[in-house]
Protein backbone atom coordinates (compact mmCIF):
# COMPACT_ATOMS: atom_id res chain seq x y z
CA UNK A 1 0.00 0.00 0.00
CA UNK A 2 1.54 3.16 -0.90
CA UNK A 3 1.47 6.20 1.66
CA UNK A 4 -1.14 8.05 0.30
CA UNK A 5 -3.89 5.20 -0.52
CA UNK A 6 -3.24 4.52 3.71
CA UNK A 7 -6.08 6.56 4.62
CA UNK A 8 -7.44 4.64 7.15
CA UNK A 9 -3.68 4.47 8.73
CA UNK A 10 -3.89 8.01 8.60
CA UNK A 11 -7.04 8.55 9.97
CA UNK A 12 -6.10 5.96 12.66
CA UNK A 13 -2.52 7.47 13.23
CA UNK A 14 -4.09 10.88 13.14
CA UNK A 15 -6.48 10.40 15.93
CA UNK A 16 -4.10 8.42 18.02
CA UNK A 17 -1.81 12.12 18.04
CA UNK A 18 -4.99 14.09 18.79
CA UNK A 19 -5.78 11.73 21.72
CA UNK A 20 -9.11 10.58 20.34
CA UNK A 21 -11.49 13.65 18.80
CA UNK A 22 -12.40 15.20 15.97
CA UNK A 23 -11.18 13.14 13.82
CA UNK A 24 -13.45 11.72 10.93
CA UNK A 25 -12.87 9.86 7.76
CA UNK A 26 -15.15 8.97 4.73
CA UNK A 27 -16.73 5.79 3.47
CA UNK A 28 -17.34 6.46 -0.36
CA UNK A 29 -19.28 3.66 -2.04
CA UNK A 30 -18.67 3.11 -5.84
CA UNK A 31 -22.26 4.79 -6.45
CA UNK A 32 -21.07 8.06 -4.81
CA UNK A 33 -23.28 7.29 -1.10
CA UNK A 34 -20.56 8.58 1.29
CA UNK A 35 -20.57 7.59 5.00
CA UNK A 36 -18.81 9.10 8.02
CA UNK A 37 -17.04 7.77 10.50
CA UNK A 38 -15.61 8.58 13.80
CA UNK A 39 -12.56 7.31 13.84
CA UNK A 40 -12.75 7.56 17.47
CA UNK A 41 -14.51 3.96 17.11
CA UNK A 42 -11.18 2.25 16.37
CA UNK A 43 -9.85 2.96 20.20
CA UNK A 44 -12.98 2.22 22.12
CA UNK A 45 -12.56 0.32 25.44
CA UNK A 46 -14.15 -2.93 26.37
CA UNK A 47 -16.67 -0.60 28.76
CA UNK A 48 -17.78 0.99 25.91
CA UNK A 49 -18.16 -1.97 23.40
CA UNK A 50 -21.83 -3.56 22.81
CA UNK A 51 -22.77 -5.95 24.93
CA UNK A 52 -22.58 -8.56 22.16
CA UNK A 53 -19.37 -7.86 21.23
CA UNK A 54 -18.13 -7.95 25.22
CA UNK A 55 -19.76 -11.23 25.02
CA UNK A 56 -17.64 -12.52 22.12
CA UNK A 57 -14.64 -12.27 23.90
CA UNK A 58 -15.36 -14.47 26.34
CA UNK A 59 -15.61 -17.03 23.27
CA UNK A 60 -11.75 -16.13 23.02
CA UNK A 61 -9.97 -19.16 23.60
CA UNK A 62 -5.58 -20.17 22.95
CA UNK A 63 -3.72 -18.76 20.50
CA UNK A 64 -5.11 -15.48 18.91
CA UNK A 65 -4.80 -13.85 15.35
CA UNK A 66 -6.86 -10.53 15.08
CA UNK A 67 -7.27 -9.91 11.28
CA UNK A 68 -7.84 -6.70 9.90
CA UNK A 69 -6.66 -5.52 14.00
CA UNK A 70 -7.06 -1.84 13.12
CA UNK A 71 -5.76 0.44 16.21
CA UNK A 72 -5.57 -2.86 18.23
CA UNK A 73 -8.94 -2.28 20.71
CA UNK A 74 -9.62 -6.33 20.19
CA UNK A 75 -5.70 -7.43 20.18
CA UNK A 76 -4.48 -5.00 23.33
CA UNK A 77 -7.77 -5.99 25.56
CA UNK A 78 -6.88 -9.78 25.09
CA UNK A 79 -3.10 -9.12 25.63
CA UNK A 80 -3.93 -7.63 28.69
CA UNK A 81 -5.94 -10.75 30.01
CA UNK A 82 -3.11 -13.05 28.67
CA UNK A 83 -3.75 -14.03 25.63
CA UNK A 84 -0.96 -14.74 23.01
CA UNK A 85 -2.59 -12.36 20.28
CA UNK A 86 -1.07 -11.72 17.02
CA UNK A 87 -2.73 -8.74 14.90
CA UNK A 88 -2.00 -7.95 11.21
CA UNK A 89 -3.30 -5.45 8.80
CA UNK A 90 -2.78 -4.71 5.55
CA UNK A 91 -1.97 -0.23 6.81
CA UNK A 92 1.49 0.38 7.76
CA UNK A 93 0.09 3.26 9.65
CA UNK A 94 -2.27 0.81 11.66
CA UNK A 95 0.37 -1.10 12.87
CA UNK A 96 2.34 1.46 14.03
CA UNK A 97 -0.83 2.68 16.21
CA UNK A 98 -1.29 -0.77 17.50
CA UNK A 99 3.14 -0.82 18.03
CA UNK A 100 2.58 2.60 19.75
CA UNK A 101 0.03 1.62 22.08
CA UNK A 102 1.78 -1.50 23.48
CA UNK A 103 0.86 -4.22 20.92
CA UNK A 104 3.83 -6.74 21.08
CA UNK A 105 2.98 -9.23 17.64
CA UNK A 106 1.60 -7.64 14.61
CA UNK A 107 2.49 -8.64 10.85
CA UNK A 108 2.01 -6.38 7.66
CA UNK A 109 -0.78 -8.49 5.82
CA UNK A 110 -3.51 -8.57 4.22
CA UNK A 111 -6.36 -11.58 4.57
CA UNK A 112 -5.51 -13.21 1.03
CA UNK A 113 -1.53 -13.08 2.87
CA UNK A 114 -1.91 -15.67 5.45
CA UNK A 115 0.11 -18.54 5.41
CA UNK A 116 0.37 -21.69 7.87
CA UNK A 117 4.21 -19.99 8.70
CA UNK A 118 3.06 -17.92 11.02
CA UNK A 119 1.79 -21.42 12.97
CA UNK A 120 -1.52 -22.31 14.14
CA UNK A 121 -3.97 -20.49 15.77
CA UNK A 122 -7.39 -21.14 18.46
CA UNK A 123 -9.39 -18.21 17.63
CA UNK A 124 -9.48 -16.42 14.24
CA UNK A 125 -11.14 -12.77 15.24
CA UNK A 126 -12.77 -10.69 12.65
CA UNK A 127 -14.67 -7.92 14.43
CA UNK A 128 -15.54 -4.80 13.42
CA UNK A 129 -17.81 -5.92 10.88
CA UNK A 130 -14.20 -7.54 9.54
CA UNK A 131 -16.32 -11.10 8.08
CA UNK A 132 -16.23 -8.31 4.98
CA UNK A 133 -12.80 -8.61 4.43
CA UNK A 134 -14.08 -11.86 2.97
CA UNK A 135 -14.84 -9.70 -0.20
CA UNK A 136 -17.24 -12.05 -2.00
CA UNK A 137 -18.64 -15.73 -1.61
CA UNK A 138 -16.32 -17.27 -3.84
CA UNK A 139 -13.71 -15.74 -1.86
CA UNK A 140 -14.52 -16.29 1.43
CA UNK A 141 -15.21 -20.27 0.58
CA UNK A 142 -11.19 -20.25 -0.81
CA UNK A 143 -10.01 -18.51 2.24
CA UNK A 144 -12.28 -20.56 4.74
CA UNK A 145 -11.06 -23.81 3.11
CA UNK A 146 -7.23 -22.25 3.69
CA UNK A 147 -7.85 -21.38 7.58
CA UNK A 148 -7.65 -25.05 8.02
CA UNK A 149 -4.49 -25.21 7.83
CA UNK A 150 -3.87 -21.84 10.25
CA UNK A 151 -5.97 -23.31 12.98
CA UNK A 152 -5.61 -26.26 15.61
CA UNK A 153 -8.41 -28.64 16.53
CA UNK A 154 -10.98 -27.13 17.84
CA UNK A 155 -10.48 -23.43 16.61
CA UNK A 156 -12.96 -20.56 16.39
CA UNK A 157 -13.46 -18.18 14.05
CA UNK A 158 -15.47 -14.98 15.65
CA UNK A 159 -16.54 -12.60 12.97
CA UNK A 160 -19.08 -10.04 13.11
CA UNK A 161 -20.97 -8.89 10.20
CA UNK A 162 -24.40 -7.20 9.81
CA UNK A 163 -27.43 -8.25 7.29
CA UNK A 164 -27.57 -5.89 4.94
CA UNK A 165 -31.49 -6.50 4.38
CA UNK A 166 -32.34 -5.36 7.53
CA UNK A 167 -32.89 -1.61 6.09
CA UNK A 168 -35.49 0.56 4.39
CA UNK A 169 -33.14 2.94 3.06
CA UNK A 170 -34.13 2.94 -0.82
CA UNK A 171 -30.62 4.01 -1.05
CA UNK A 172 -29.04 0.80 0.12
CA UNK A 173 -32.25 -1.62 -1.42
CA UNK A 174 -31.43 0.14 -4.88
CA UNK A 175 -27.44 -0.73 -4.28
CA UNK A 176 -28.21 -4.29 -3.80
CA UNK A 177 -30.93 -4.34 -6.88
CA UNK A 178 -27.78 -3.14 -8.78
CA UNK A 179 -25.52 -5.32 -7.34
CA UNK A 180 -27.72 -8.62 -7.94
CA UNK A 181 -28.13 -7.74 -12.02
CA UNK A 182 -24.46 -7.74 -12.04
CA UNK A 183 -24.67 -11.01 -10.74
CA UNK A 184 -23.07 -9.39 -7.32
CA UNK A 185 -24.37 -10.60 -3.87
CA UNK A 186 -26.77 -8.08 -2.51
CA UNK A 187 -24.30 -7.04 0.72
CA UNK A 188 -21.13 -6.80 -1.72
CA UNK A 189 -20.46 -3.48 -1.25
CA UNK A 190 -17.33 -1.69 -3.16
CA UNK A 191 -16.03 0.88 -1.04
CA UNK A 192 -13.12 3.04 -0.45
CA UNK A 193 -11.47 5.14 2.74
CA UNK A 194 -11.14 8.17 2.30
CA UNK A 195 -9.49 10.67 4.95
CA UNK A 196 -7.92 13.91 4.15
CA UNK A 197 -5.93 14.18 0.70
CA UNK A 198 -5.55 10.28 0.83
CA UNK A 199 -7.37 7.82 -0.98
CA UNK A 200 -7.45 4.36 -0.22
CA UNK A 201 -7.97 1.37 -2.88
CA UNK A 202 -11.69 0.56 -4.17
CA UNK A 203 -12.15 -2.93 -2.06
CA UNK A 204 -15.04 -5.54 -1.52
CA UNK A 205 -16.63 -5.81 1.48
CA UNK A 206 -19.34 -8.73 1.76
CA UNK A 207 -22.36 -8.20 4.26
CA UNK A 208 -24.47 -11.73 4.44
CA UNK A 209 -27.76 -11.94 6.32
CA UNK A 210 -27.67 -15.40 8.44
CA UNK A 211 -29.09 -17.59 5.54
CA UNK A 212 -26.30 -16.12 3.36
CA UNK A 213 -23.66 -16.88 5.79
CA UNK A 214 -25.18 -20.78 5.92
CA UNK A 215 -25.27 -21.54 2.47
CA UNK A 216 -21.69 -19.77 2.21
CA UNK A 217 -20.61 -22.05 4.99
CA UNK A 218 -21.93 -25.14 2.72
CA UNK A 219 -18.42 -27.71 1.42
CA UNK A 220 -15.73 -25.24 3.90
CA UNK A 221 -15.50 -27.46 6.92
CA UNK A 222 -16.92 -24.47 9.02
CA UNK A 223 -19.96 -24.14 10.26
CA UNK A 224 -22.01 -21.80 12.70
CA UNK A 225 -22.42 -22.88 15.82
CA UNK A 226 -24.01 -19.22 17.35
CA UNK A 227 -24.74 -16.29 16.70
CA UNK A 228 -24.54 -13.37 18.81
CA UNK A 229 -27.57 -10.83 18.04
CA UNK A 230 -27.21 -7.29 18.98
CA UNK A 231 -30.17 -4.96 19.06
CA UNK A 232 -29.90 -4.05 15.25
CA UNK A 233 -28.94 -6.03 11.89
CA UNK A 234 -25.53 -6.54 13.84
CA UNK A 235 -24.77 -9.84 14.69
CA UNK A 236 -21.10 -12.17 15.19
CA UNK A 237 -21.04 -15.51 14.28
CA UNK A 238 -19.24 -18.29 15.82
CA UNK A 239 -17.54 -20.72 13.31
CA UNK A 240 -16.45 -23.96 14.26
CA UNK A 241 -14.87 -27.08 12.14
CA UNK A 242 -16.80 -30.00 11.58
CA UNK B 1 -30.90 22.49 -8.44
CA UNK B 2 -32.19 19.09 -8.89
CA UNK B 3 -33.01 17.26 -5.68
CA UNK B 4 -30.12 14.81 -6.07
CA UNK B 5 -28.09 18.07 -6.18
CA UNK B 6 -29.17 19.67 -3.17
CA UNK B 7 -26.39 17.85 -0.59
CA UNK B 8 -26.41 20.54 1.72
CA UNK B 9 -30.06 20.90 1.85
CA UNK B 10 -30.50 17.38 2.07
CA UNK B 11 -27.76 17.60 5.80
CA UNK B 12 -29.45 20.25 7.11
CA UNK B 13 -32.74 18.88 6.59
CA UNK B 14 -32.12 15.83 7.67
CA UNK B 15 -30.42 17.27 10.78
CA UNK B 16 -33.23 19.03 11.76
CA UNK B 17 -35.29 16.38 11.56
CA UNK B 18 -32.55 14.37 13.86
CA UNK B 19 -32.27 16.89 16.42
CA UNK B 20 -29.22 18.24 15.54
CA UNK B 21 -26.69 14.99 16.99
CA UNK B 22 -24.88 12.96 14.09
CA UNK B 23 -25.27 14.02 10.45
CA UNK B 24 -22.18 15.12 9.16
CA UNK B 25 -21.42 16.28 5.37
CA UNK B 26 -18.49 15.70 3.19
CA UNK B 27 -16.50 18.83 1.72
CA UNK B 28 -14.83 17.26 -1.23
CA UNK B 29 -12.33 19.63 -3.28
CA UNK B 30 -11.44 18.98 -6.42
CA UNK B 31 -7.77 17.84 -5.77
CA UNK B 32 -9.43 14.84 -3.75
CA UNK B 33 -9.26 16.56 -0.39
CA UNK B 34 -12.15 15.43 1.65
CA UNK B 35 -13.16 17.61 5.12
CA UNK B 36 -16.09 16.47 7.06
CA UNK B 37 -18.48 19.35 8.68
CA UNK B 38 -20.68 18.70 11.53
CA UNK B 39 -24.39 19.91 10.41
CA UNK B 40 -25.18 20.28 13.67
CA UNK B 41 -23.14 24.06 13.54
CA UNK B 42 -25.54 25.36 11.29
CA UNK B 43 -27.50 25.03 14.05
CA UNK B 44 -26.02 27.13 16.59
CA UNK B 45 -27.40 29.67 18.50
CA UNK B 46 -25.78 33.44 19.62
CA UNK B 47 -24.31 31.52 22.91
CA UNK B 48 -22.36 28.89 21.32
CA UNK B 49 -20.96 32.00 18.39
CA UNK B 50 -17.14 33.13 18.80
CA UNK B 51 -16.86 36.08 20.28
CA UNK B 52 -16.36 38.18 17.08
CA UNK B 53 -18.91 36.68 15.62
CA UNK B 54 -21.18 37.25 18.06
CA UNK B 55 -19.79 41.07 18.16
CA UNK B 56 -20.92 41.43 14.44
CA UNK B 57 -24.94 41.03 15.22
CA UNK B 58 -24.28 44.34 17.17
CA UNK B 59 -23.13 46.33 13.82
CA UNK B 60 -26.36 44.82 12.11
CA UNK B 61 -28.53 47.72 11.01
CA UNK B 62 -32.24 48.31 9.46
CA UNK B 63 -33.17 46.03 6.99
CA UNK B 64 -31.17 42.75 6.34
CA UNK B 65 -30.63 40.33 3.49
CA UNK B 66 -28.73 37.12 4.56
CA UNK B 67 -26.33 36.08 1.76
CA UNK B 68 -26.19 31.77 1.95
CA UNK B 69 -28.84 32.12 5.24
CA UNK B 70 -28.59 28.24 5.55
CA UNK B 71 -30.55 27.11 8.43
CA UNK B 72 -31.40 30.24 9.51
CA UNK B 73 -28.61 30.61 12.25
CA UNK B 74 -28.49 34.27 11.37
CA UNK B 75 -31.60 35.69 10.49
CA UNK B 76 -33.63 33.90 12.98
CA UNK B 77 -31.77 35.72 15.91
CA UNK B 78 -31.99 39.31 14.03
CA UNK B 79 -35.51 38.42 13.38
CA UNK B 80 -36.31 37.70 16.77
CA UNK B 81 -34.49 41.14 17.64
CA UNK B 82 -36.91 42.87 16.00
CA UNK B 83 -34.69 43.20 12.38
CA UNK B 84 -36.82 43.04 8.85
CA UNK B 85 -34.50 39.73 7.64
CA UNK B 86 -34.89 38.38 4.19
CA UNK B 87 -32.75 35.34 4.08
CA UNK B 88 -31.70 33.68 0.86
CA UNK B 89 -30.54 30.51 -0.40
CA UNK B 90 -29.95 28.40 -3.76
CA UNK B 91 -31.02 25.52 -1.75
CA UNK B 92 -35.11 24.33 -1.53
CA UNK B 93 -34.32 22.47 1.38
CA UNK B 94 -32.34 24.90 3.28
CA UNK B 95 -35.12 27.51 3.08
CA UNK B 96 -37.79 24.77 3.90
CA UNK B 97 -35.59 24.69 7.13
CA UNK B 98 -35.77 28.09 7.87
CA UNK B 99 -39.01 28.26 7.53
CA UNK B 100 -40.44 25.44 9.53
CA UNK B 101 -37.74 26.80 12.22
CA UNK B 102 -39.71 29.59 11.85
CA UNK B 103 -38.40 32.31 9.80
CA UNK B 104 -40.84 35.11 7.81
CA UNK B 105 -39.24 36.14 4.78
CA UNK B 106 -36.90 33.22 2.49
CA UNK B 107 -36.46 33.39 -1.34
CA UNK B 108 -34.76 30.92 -3.35
CA UNK B 109 -31.71 32.36 -5.02
CA UNK B 110 -28.63 32.31 -5.61
CA UNK B 111 -26.20 35.54 -4.94
CA UNK B 112 -25.80 36.23 -8.88
CA UNK B 113 -29.43 36.50 -9.18
CA UNK B 114 -29.85 39.47 -6.51
CA UNK B 115 -31.97 42.28 -8.21
CA UNK B 116 -32.94 45.34 -7.15
CA UNK B 117 -37.11 43.95 -7.10
CA UNK B 118 -36.18 42.88 -3.63
CA UNK B 119 -35.97 46.45 -2.76
CA UNK B 120 -33.22 48.35 -0.49
CA UNK B 121 -31.24 46.54 2.13
CA UNK B 122 -29.26 48.26 5.43
CA UNK B 123 -27.46 44.91 5.59
CA UNK B 124 -26.07 42.33 3.45
CA UNK B 125 -24.69 39.70 5.83
CA UNK B 126 -22.22 37.20 4.46
CA UNK B 127 -22.08 34.94 7.61
CA UNK B 128 -20.06 31.70 8.30
CA UNK B 129 -17.42 32.77 5.71
CA UNK B 130 -20.15 33.20 2.90
CA UNK B 131 -17.39 35.73 1.49
CA UNK B 132 -16.88 32.87 -0.37
CA UNK B 133 -20.12 33.04 -2.35
CA UNK B 134 -17.99 35.62 -4.16
CA UNK B 135 -16.61 32.92 -5.62
CA UNK B 136 -13.27 34.65 -8.11
CA UNK B 137 -12.07 38.25 -7.65
CA UNK B 138 -13.49 39.07 -10.91
CA UNK B 139 -16.83 38.14 -9.60
CA UNK B 140 -16.52 39.41 -6.37
CA UNK B 141 -15.86 43.02 -8.26
CA UNK B 142 -18.84 42.74 -9.95
CA UNK B 143 -21.33 41.62 -7.56
CA UNK B 144 -19.91 44.42 -5.24
CA UNK B 145 -20.46 46.99 -7.82
CA UNK B 146 -24.19 45.73 -8.79
CA UNK B 147 -24.85 45.12 -4.73
CA UNK B 148 -24.84 49.76 -4.60
CA UNK B 149 -28.36 49.06 -6.60
CA UNK B 150 -29.56 47.16 -3.31
CA UNK B 151 -28.23 49.16 -1.12
CA UNK B 152 -29.66 52.27 1.22
CA UNK B 153 -26.95 54.74 1.31
CA UNK B 154 -24.51 54.51 4.70
CA UNK B 155 -25.21 50.54 4.05
CA UNK B 156 -22.75 47.85 5.57
CA UNK B 157 -21.84 44.42 4.04
CA UNK B 158 -20.72 42.14 6.96
CA UNK B 159 -18.96 39.29 5.36
CA UNK B 160 -16.72 36.66 6.96
CA UNK B 161 -14.23 34.81 5.51
CA UNK B 162 -10.78 33.38 6.53
CA UNK B 163 -7.62 33.81 5.31
CA UNK B 164 -6.03 30.89 3.71
CA UNK B 165 -1.91 31.37 3.92
CA UNK B 166 -2.43 31.17 7.78
CA UNK B 167 -1.66 27.29 7.91
CA UNK B 168 1.42 24.98 7.23
CA UNK B 169 -0.64 22.02 6.28
CA UNK B 170 1.28 21.16 3.00
CA UNK B 171 -2.35 19.99 1.22
CA UNK B 172 -2.88 23.69 1.12
CA UNK B 173 -0.27 25.48 0.55
CA UNK B 174 0.09 22.85 -2.38
CA UNK B 175 -2.85 23.65 -3.35
CA UNK B 176 -2.69 27.51 -3.57
CA UNK B 177 0.29 26.82 -5.60
CA UNK B 178 -1.60 24.65 -7.79
CA UNK B 179 -4.21 27.69 -8.46
CA UNK B 180 -1.55 30.11 -8.87
CA UNK B 181 -0.04 28.13 -11.44
CA UNK B 182 -3.49 28.15 -13.36
CA UNK B 183 -4.20 31.82 -12.90
CA UNK B 184 -6.79 31.59 -9.70
CA UNK B 185 -6.64 33.06 -6.72
CA UNK B 186 -4.55 30.81 -4.06
CA UNK B 187 -7.64 30.84 -2.42
CA UNK B 188 -10.30 30.21 -4.83
CA UNK B 189 -11.08 26.89 -3.80
CA UNK B 190 -12.99 24.75 -6.25
CA UNK B 191 -15.55 22.23 -4.07
CA UNK B 192 -18.46 20.06 -3.78
CA UNK B 193 -21.08 19.28 -0.73
CA UNK B 194 -21.68 15.25 -0.75
CA UNK B 195 -24.03 13.64 1.78
CA UNK B 196 -25.02 10.19 1.57
CA UNK B 197 -26.17 9.77 -1.84
CA UNK B 198 -26.86 13.81 -2.68
CA UNK B 199 -23.63 15.11 -4.66
CA UNK B 200 -23.89 18.93 -5.40
CA UNK B 201 -21.97 20.43 -8.03
CA UNK B 202 -18.62 22.01 -8.23
CA UNK B 203 -18.58 26.02 -7.55
CA UNK B 204 -15.89 27.97 -6.85
CA UNK B 205 -15.29 29.87 -2.72
CA UNK B 206 -13.48 32.16 -2.09
CA UNK B 207 -11.30 32.95 1.01
CA UNK B 208 -9.03 36.07 0.86
CA UNK B 209 -6.35 37.65 3.18
CA UNK B 210 -6.83 41.02 4.18
CA UNK B 211 -4.63 42.40 1.69
CA UNK B 212 -6.15 40.84 -1.18
CA UNK B 213 -9.28 42.41 -0.33
CA UNK B 214 -7.88 45.83 0.25
CA UNK B 215 -7.01 45.25 -3.34
CA UNK B 216 -10.11 43.89 -4.33
CA UNK B 217 -12.20 46.52 -2.94
CA UNK B 218 -10.55 49.24 -4.92
CA UNK B 219 -12.70 50.81 -7.71
CA UNK B 220 -16.02 49.13 -6.32
CA UNK B 221 -17.16 51.66 -4.16
CA UNK B 222 -16.98 49.41 -1.33
CA UNK B 223 -14.44 50.12 1.61
CA UNK B 224 -13.14 47.90 4.90
CA UNK B 225 -13.74 50.05 7.71
CA UNK B 226 -13.55 47.69 10.39
CA UNK B 227 -12.29 44.03 10.86
CA UNK B 228 -13.34 41.83 13.69
CA UNK B 229 -11.14 38.89 14.50
CA UNK B 230 -11.10 35.64 15.64
CA UNK B 231 -8.19 33.77 17.48
CA UNK B 232 -7.32 31.91 14.38
CA UNK B 233 -7.41 32.75 10.33
CA UNK B 234 -11.05 33.90 10.51
CA UNK B 235 -11.98 37.34 10.73
CA UNK B 236 -14.78 39.50 9.51
CA UNK B 237 -14.81 42.53 7.28
CA UNK B 238 -17.08 45.42 7.49
CA UNK B 239 -17.66 47.33 4.30
CA UNK B 240 -18.83 50.59 4.04
CA UNK B 241 -19.87 52.45 1.17
CA UNK B 242 -17.37 55.49 0.04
Amino acid sequence: MKGNQDAMGQALYHCFQAGGDGVYSVIEREDGLVDVEATKVYFTQFHEWRPHEQEAMALVQGRVLDIGCGAGRHSLYLQEHGFDVLGIDPSPLALEVCRLRGLNQTALMSITQLSSGLGRFDTLLMMGNNFGLFASLRRARWLLKRFHGLTSPNARIIAQTLDPYQTALPEHLQYHEYNRRRGREGGQVRIRVRYRQYIGPWFDYLFVSKSELQELLQGTGWTATRFLDSEGPVYIAVLEEH
